[in-house]
């Protein structure tokens, strides 16, 4: 099927236009005008390229050539439209318009069959419900309807009342749940979002394990005090108690192995005032490996460390794993289909890696078999405006699941 | 003169009824409805006890005896009433009510000629409008009236536009400026605000020096990258880098000498989401010490910890000095009359101290004789609802006010 790069860099450009935010990067809230507008974009293209498509009741899209029925054994691929705020042009979309592009690549031959469904997921990046992945979470049956209606965005719109526009409906979703048997296997292309492909001159990499990730509210209350009179021996600093969990934090990492990372990303205090002791600080923590021991030792440590400090300081401490997700071993045997793909491209040998990001990928994984094919991002700079993958990355990655799904999937 | 002490309890529970967050502490930003209530709770108390009252042109209140033309030369006490949102009840409320209880007590003998006249300060605390003793530093002359013209509040109006209605006046300013001759000493009553008087069964304290301060406003920037995706080696992670200076800070006090102080009290980041590395934090940071040699040093001190973070993290950093006061030496001939008058009220000795927060007295002090006398705070708690002070303490601060100024002031 011949991919045209053309037609890739027209679909990026026209969602790069759809965003709340014209002229400071990519923000497509779920939901939003801006993200049904890319939506639209993508469902326009398919409709011209001879495609059929359906909204199930998590508000994921699903896209197939006419002539494959819903309920025939298909490959899946896709992945998001969603942004953070201010993001970038590349995260996710690429999945989506290299499946797009698969489509009409078939379309093109006169391929009215191709075994393909183009998915686009629903609130991928958890910035809106503060929870990400609610799509496919929602459609594999890992967050059931009444957990979904107890989150709420900034507007305090629950997920069914925020997407019910957009076809979410509660009382379809036990029954419009995930069949792993209709889907021989997911695909996600993505970019990478780290610096390690660009920096080795790596384009498309095969992802073999997705890591987990852990994420913990703290809170620290000591007392807010005079920050002249108070001498240094007589506070009770909450925010001095946070940066010295902060700075622990950093080599935490190092004592769990190989691609660990942790990270503070959100802090507020209170007062917040130039001259008074903070009396509380709360703050974020995201922890992730790609093996699930390495987040148990490092959930031990990161309760140690927060303990010892508040506790040296005379300080409250509360900490809320808010999130658990485990570690993911990609599919083998897909794995195995995609390297021979990429050998019949003259792609060989494919790089492979480990995503440190979660992805819906790590979602479908425990029901589908599944791989991702990670693009170099430049420098890896992710949800930023700044974030930029190569066309021909991009296009190298469509015809590599191209090959793969253009072959007929075994019978489930 | 009869120092009562159930007129100044009294005095305490009337003035912590003037606050706009009834339950909730003192909360009397300077020319709000709940600041003029306590300021006429005080003129009417003054106008029974025989005095006249007139406000400068920066907006602080002056209150003699009748009898004690504002020509004369007198002794000067009193603090101020305004408040840190959810604040105390005694800070700088004490100050004004031992002034006008000595006034009261003067009245009570039939005495019309006491040297005394109590002011009011207008915003001592700097919460309103972004800086601290606005109405003494435009009464001494330290802030001009164009200086006070580009502060602004909350509701964007400027010092003169918030207190036009309170007798602030920016074209008397120059003219009605503290002629430093009309004063014999300046005396201000005020509770420590720390837990040193407490912790030792210290009730009075001398003070003779003022802590100097410095604040910063400082501004790291690095990546706004991918939380999973970006190695711990590839980060340019603005709150690392705070949090490293935040833990550094702690130990630079220790560093300078005795009685200094650092602190954090404010910090926000950029983009603030758990799952994204910081790519800016701005935070402050407020240095006290009782010698300019130690600001001098700690200022050398902060620039290089700063300066020192962001390189090794390949942040970009900027320090902006906010604010430079000077340490202050208080007087020593008035602090020898305050030794005596305390000897003769059987006070002896008079414990001694230094201040680690700013008051009014560190502006005027350069201008008129100055001391400062310190009640114990229980547990050095301040700036918050739960501030104490002993009402005993209160009235001995009181009678050894009333013991110097009942002394007629030598010519100046």
């Amino acid at each position: 099927m011949p991919i045209r790069a053309e037609r890739i860099a027209a679909d990026l450009e026209a969602i790069a236009g759809c965003t709340l935010s014209p002229g400071a990067g990519a923000d497509r809230p779920t939901f939003s005008a801006a993200w049904r507008a890319a939506r639209d974009h993508v469902l326009a293209e398919a409709e011209r390229a001879g495609c059929h498509w359906r909204v199930d009741a998590a508000g994921n899209v699903h896209v197939r050539p006419r002539g494959v029925a819903w309920s025939r054994r298909a490959w899946l691929s896709g992945s998001h439209l969603d942004s953070v705020p201010h993001g970038g042009d590349f995260d996710g979309v690429i999945g989506v318009v290299a499946a797009l592009e698969t489509l009409r690549a078939a379309h093109d031959e006169g391929r009215t069959d191709l075994p393909l469904e183009l998915v686009v997921f629903a609130e991928e990046e958890g910035t809106t419900f503060g929870l990400g992945m609610l799509g496919s979470r929602g459609w594999a049956g890992t967050l059931d309807a009444a957990a979904l209606a107890a989150l709420h965005d900034a507007h305090g719109r629950t997920w069914w009342e925020a997407g019910a526009d957009c076809g979410a409906a509660a009382d379809r979703l036990a029954a419009e749940r995930l069949d792993p048997a209709a889907y021989a296997g997911f695909l996600e292309v993505h970019i990478e979002q780290g610096p390690a492909m660009w920096a080795h001159d790596r384009h498309v990499a095969l992802v073999t394990a997705i890591a987990g990730r852990r994420q913990y509210s703290v809170s620290l209350r000591g007392v807010a005090n005079h920050a002249g009179s108070t001498g240094m021996d007589e506070r009770h600093d909450a925010l001095a108690g946070a940066a010295e969990v902060i700075t622990a934090l950093e080599c935490l990492p190092d004592l769990l192995g190989d691609h660990a990372v942790a990270t503070v990303g959100r802090i507020s205090v209170e007062p917040n005032a130039v001259n008074v002791i903070p009396a509380r600080a709360e703050f974020t923590i995201d922890l992730r490996a790609p093996l699930d021991r390495m987040l148990d030792a490092g959930d031990a440590r990161i309760r140690a460390l927060v303990t010892a400090a508040a506790t040296r300081r005379g300080l409250d401490h509360e900490i809320r794993r808010t999130e658990s997700l485990p570690a993911v071993r990609l599919d083998d045997a897909l794995a195995a289909r995609v390297r021979a793909a990429a050998a019949g491209l003259g792609l060989e040998p494919l790089p492979e890696a480990v995503s440190g990001a979660l992805h819906d990928a790590a979602i479908l994984a425990p029901l589908v078999p599944t791989v991702m094919l990670f693009v170099a991002s430049r420098d890896g700079v992710s949800h930023n405006p700044a974030e930029f993958s190569r066309l021909d990355d991009v296009v190298a990655a469509t015809r590599l699941l191209a090959a793969v799904v253009g072959t007929a999937p075994e019978p489930g």
